[in-house]
């Protein structure tokens, strides 16, 4: 018999980098895209926003050799530096000393996975392919294009076309089926600013870090890009007191910038007009169950899960996604009704996890990351975890460095970790004596006995 | 200016209410169905479940001078009768000795309202028309109807077309609104089944009470009719180890009754031949914001907020609403663009706090109910609410008997008073010395100390 036909549906990076690993298993693949392509057009309609790869999106460009090519274009982030509202700043790693996040342009990545794609015989891309209907049963699938409608036969369709997935809003009309789905508004959008290179192409700002204004209701961010320049994005409430919506002139805008953002002020590149000719992007989350349909139709990536990129887990989650889609490919020998819902059942529990943790880590970004209490609670979990390496894994580490822990224990331990980390915080002059030996035997008992137990 | 057309999607008992309420003040009044009328057919062709009718729902019938006509077809239901396994009962009130909830066929009390509404000069009801489309502008509306299509054009439109919503599922549709909404299957789903009166016309069980088989994952509930009859629901997972999917044939599910419904299996109709006669229903949640749209559209009863029926409060919350609309029309002198705001206020977080003490009670209901621990939680409860009616509300009561208690202030309560009492059930020998001084006194220190700080 020879093997399934598919189509994906969205060439984003995740789509993309699934159609790579399952043509190379040789699988006819036809992969459409809705917008035209951006590396013809020069201007790339998708989203702009930058990324922070980490390990589990490399051990998913890994497995499939791809990864060299891909940190090429990234740069290493080893650290948050944080700007308070005098222009201050104060480092705090991400990991241990060789342990980074990596910038990558969404641009850049995308393309850079599209070219891959194209070069294999048995993919074919289709730009400017927007779906219109699919059949669940039969997966023929019809697409509007230049030329009017095109008609599809294949035998699998997977819906990687992102957070308003089309081949979800179609999954959910269907009769009879029993589909639990939500889609939720975050209070806050966000916006994209810039600060370019210098003259001489250097950065402006420490180039190996993550940048962050934290303000509490609201921040700023700024990832740094090969070309010299940083992508910032403002998080904001979409509307209410103080807000996208609020800010409706020349001078609250700049009265805005120069109260919190003084020191990034003169290095954005006239942030207050760029603030008037962009709309804000709105932030949702989405959840549905199933996954998979008729074990023929299933959903990857954002179309699966969109997330808030609180935690810079989107695109790595993703890319995780079509890792174990692809091994459970070679597990089950490329039985698909196999596959499909050993996907479903390896995916879904860690998708819902990792939605969860963005969504809580906007307040540790905003508030926290400002937070003297909250840092030293960090230190605390980092100086513990150099002792017992394999008893203490912080939550931060356990997400972004650890693609060998599903999400979904992270998250449960993470919730015993804070349990006794409040603990360990109440002892008197914990800012004082946080150094001394029976913090970290007091430490050491309660997360035998917690952490052991669960 | 005269007043506003104003169109309302859906004729169940919320839709009807709605109509005769706003009809009363003058508006004139469309009421759409998509289904037949019931009254002429003969078959009722919604849903069958029997409701229970407390406080909130006659307090919006008594608002318009309904609540005697109601109420002569309904059944006062004074205690929960449970039947354990081996056909034992206990019974237990479900408030103070005058307090019932009240048993009415949904179809019956549906068409009694439909009956008033076309009584009115000023409502024109039109069965057999479903909406196909919807301005959201200009609120004119087009309906599939026996003779093709039909338009009208009206100033607003409500929404109460129950937990699939067309008026819902039309506004997510719209284009650049942040609308956030989620549609949850819950594992169990339900089927009716039916005790028939004795030759004599008299009911085969206690007829004032609402009889329940908590049996933990499931439950069969029956509710009196004034016929002599009981309906009864079997709820029940939709799939898994032990559910509707699981009992596929006659001996599984003579065994699956003869063991779990002993004392109900010689009375029930012929469950077993019933039992593959029809389909499991399914139940879920549906959570929506915004409810008005423009101020020109909105969602009320079930459309803004369906819930599981387990605690008897579906079409109580709806009329809440229909009251709560009704009386806002009125301080707001008929001006709509504020009374649907003003509305959305007033009842979204009550909605969700409704939605979310439902889902909750599926648990208290199926295992609780029968567990004596939980029972002698309740006896303190009903024996300090005697001796301090201000101080403490049992949440059921706050729920059931309570209209002036907002559910969002009633959900919060119970999760302070179950903190309390989940200390005072640990007091050693609770079970011996609950009826003692002591007992009353600590409740009283805990929940002056925890229920007036919050």
């Amino acid at each position: 018999m020879s093997k399934e036909r598919i189509a994906i549906a969205g060439a984003g990076p995740v789509g993309s980098l699934l159609a790579v690993m399952l043509a190379k298993k040789g699988y006819k693949i036809d992969l459409f895209e809705s917008r035209p392509d951006s590396r013809q057009t020069n201007i790339y309609q998708g989203k702009s926003i930058n990324l922070a790869l980490s390990d589990r999106g490399w051990l998913a460009l890994q497995s499939i050799g791809l990864d060299k090519e891909i940190r090429e274009h990234a740069i290493p982030m080893y650290c948050r530096v944080m700007h308070d509202k005098q222009g201050n700043l104060s480092t705090f790693p991400y990991g241990k000393d060789n342990q980074a996040i990596w910038s990558v342009s969404r641009a850049g990545i995308n393309e850079q996975l599209i070219d891959i794609a194209e070069q294999l015989d048995n993919v074919s891309v289709h730009f400017e392919h927007r779906l219109a209907d699919l059949n669940f049963d039969t997966v023929e699938s019809e697409f509007n294009c230049k030329t009017g409608k095109a008609e599809f036969n294949s035998d699998l369709m997977i819906g990687a076309d992102g957070a308003f997935s089309k081949v979800r809003r179609l999954a959910q009309e269907l009769p009879g089926q029993r589909i639990s789905h939500s889609l939720e508004y975050m209070p806050q959008s966000y916006m994209e600013l810039s600060i370019s290179a210098n003259a001489d192409g250097s950065h402006k700002m420490e180039k190996n870090a993550l940048h962050i204004w934290p303000r509490g209701e609201f921040m700023l961010i700024a990832l740094p890009n090969p070309d010299g320049s940083f992508t910032c994005t403002l998080f904001l409430d979409h509307e209410g007191e103080l807000s996208f919506e609020s800010l409706d002139n020349q001078e609250k805008v700049k009265a805005f910038f120069e109260d919190n953002f003084k020191d990034a002020l003169p290095l954005l590149d006239d942030p207050i007009n760029d603030f008037f000719s962009k709309r804000p992007s709105s932030l949702c989350l989405v959840h549905i169950y199933p996954w998979v349909f008729n074990n023929k139709v299933a959903l990857i990536g954002d179309a699966a899960h969109a997330m808030v990129p609180f935690y810079g887990q989107g695109m790595n989650c993703g890319f995780e996604d079509c890792r174990v889609m692809d091994e459970l490919e070679s597990e089950y020998n490329g039985n698909w009704q196999q596959i499909l819902p050993a996907y479903q059942t390896a995916r879904k529990a860690n998708g819902d996890a990792i939605i969860e943790l963005a969504k809580r880590n906007f307040i540790e970004m905003s508030e926290l990351s400002g937070d003297a209490n909250f840092l030293l609670r960090k230190k605390i979990e980092a100086k513990f975890n150099e002792r017992y390496p394999e008893l203490w894994v912080p939550l931060y580490s356990m997400v972004t460095f650890s693609p060998q822990i599903p999400y979904e224990y992270a998250l449960r331990t993470g919730d015993i970790q804070k349990q006794i980390m409040d603990e360990i915080m109440q002892i008197p002059n914990i800012a004082q004596c946080w150094q001394e030996e029976h913090i970290y035997d007091r430490l050491h008992t309660l997360a035998v006995a917690k952490l052991e137990a669960a």
